[in-house]
């Protein structure tokens, strides 16, 4: 039996085109209203969930962690299918952890991992509908990762952000990995850096698409990046090709797991 | 100015999920309604069109194969453009390609080439909602492969067909390849044939499950097959995890072609 005020961290696979993204609004379907209403049905109480990385409106996630207080007495095990019982299709909690109860899920977070897919062809794709960017045109590789060179590191990247968070935040970064590479007819950008601002990996993604086209030289991007805000950054890309795929944590912070990894 | 009566094959990609399988049934929807449908739209004329490979309910197609007779006088990438701009998200042709007016798309093919999609694990996947058959238990691979080894050659496949089939066709059948690989969480089923019996593959995976989770032993699998109707195969597996991958043609077959390949 375990005492009341147990934390409890959950590992969520969503598909974003469903929610307004994860955080709570009043009158509109979003992640974190799904599953605070699948904890209610679940075990009867009102709970509040933190998530460690706020996706935006029809971003995904393969690797969303989330943290709750617990009051009910219910083994890892139940969480997982119980919650996905609740849950309808577009999201699920693919693994559960009991967590010291200090834990942050959002500040001890070492790192995250995002991922956007392209699709460089002439037509859509049905089977992967709603997940990636259809670029029509010869993508440059080379060039590409070329640009993806030049944002590794710490830059101030309020050209990559919206207004608000260029106002309101310190808007230097580090990026520890950027990279293009291809699997099948898809062509992935993978990122990862201790924390992103709002609309950062759309904005990168959206001009580096840019540079593959030939539209901007490399030299271009690398003056935007460097240029902490002044610059202009090409047009953001969908919603629909970003993923969060990975939330890093420096050390196991769990007490115990149970579920997919 | 091209004569009439040129014939066209197109490369289709399709969601079977939203499809009563490809062959024209009336009052439901069907690919082969849907391609006549964004034909007549298209071109203003009646066209029947001809499948490589007819795909049940719910099995998705990523290179299916169709051909009709075309009356109008359009060009192959108005074709490709134009059919997608009329047909809904679920499905989308690929290429397109001008082929000698006495081309026959299902009897010229070599061979046909299908995969099917096992997610092992223990919660569903929303990012791949509908395209993988969910096994809850350790699948042993290196017995499943085994069992696909037994597969390849020729056999009388009766024991992996509906009673239909088993009365009125020749149940024996070439398997040319046939194996298990690991493509990340996903453990992916491919096999190749001249051609298939209906629901061949769907049960021959139903019974490989069966060998993986160790319900079944590759010994009692090799008889099934060796049967040559009499055994008793494993659980029908689901629609969802099967795809319609490639239609292999001896020789290149067209005299033009457009598209994503």
């Amino acid at each position: 039996m375990r005492q009341d005020g147990t934390r409890i961290v959950l590992k969520l696979e969503y598909d974003g085109a469903g929610y307004c993204g994860f955080q709570l609004q009043p009158g509109v379907p979003t992640v974190q209203g799904e599953i605070e209403k699948a904890l209610y049905r679940l075990t009867g109480e009102c709970t509040r969930v933190t998530a460690a990385s706020r996706t935006d409106t029809g971003v995904h996630a393969s690797g969303q962690m989330v943290s709750f207080q617990a009051g009910a007495v219910l083994g890892l095990p139940e969480y997982v299918s119980g919650l996905n019982y609740y849950l309808d299709a577009g999201i699920a909690v693919k693994a559960a952890y009991r967590v010291d109860r200090d834990f942050d899920v959002r500040k001890a977070a070492a790192s995250r991992e995002y991922r956007y897919s392209i699709l460089s062809g002439l037509t859509r794709s049905p089977l992967r509908h709603g997940s990636y960017f259809l670029v029509r045109g010869r993508l440059d590789m080379e060039n590409m990762n070329e640009a993806c060179r030049v944002l590794v590191g710490r830059h101030d990247f309020a050209a990559f952000t919206t207004s608000y968070d260029r106002r309101l935040k310190d808007t230097v970064r580090t990026i520890e990995r950027a990279a293009f590479t291809r699997e099948g007819d898809l062509i992935v950008f993978t990122v990862v850096a201790g924390s992103f601002l709002q609309h950062q990996v759309r904005n990168i993604v959206g001009s580096l698409v840019r540079v593959g086209l030939g539209r901007m030289t490399v030299a271009d991007f690398c003056d935007i990046v460097k240029s902490g805000g002044t610059g202009k950054a090409g047009p953001r890309a969908p919603a629909a090709g970003l993923c969060l795929t990975r939330v890093n944590y420096p050390a196991p912070f769990w007490e115990e797991k149970w579920g997919d990894q």
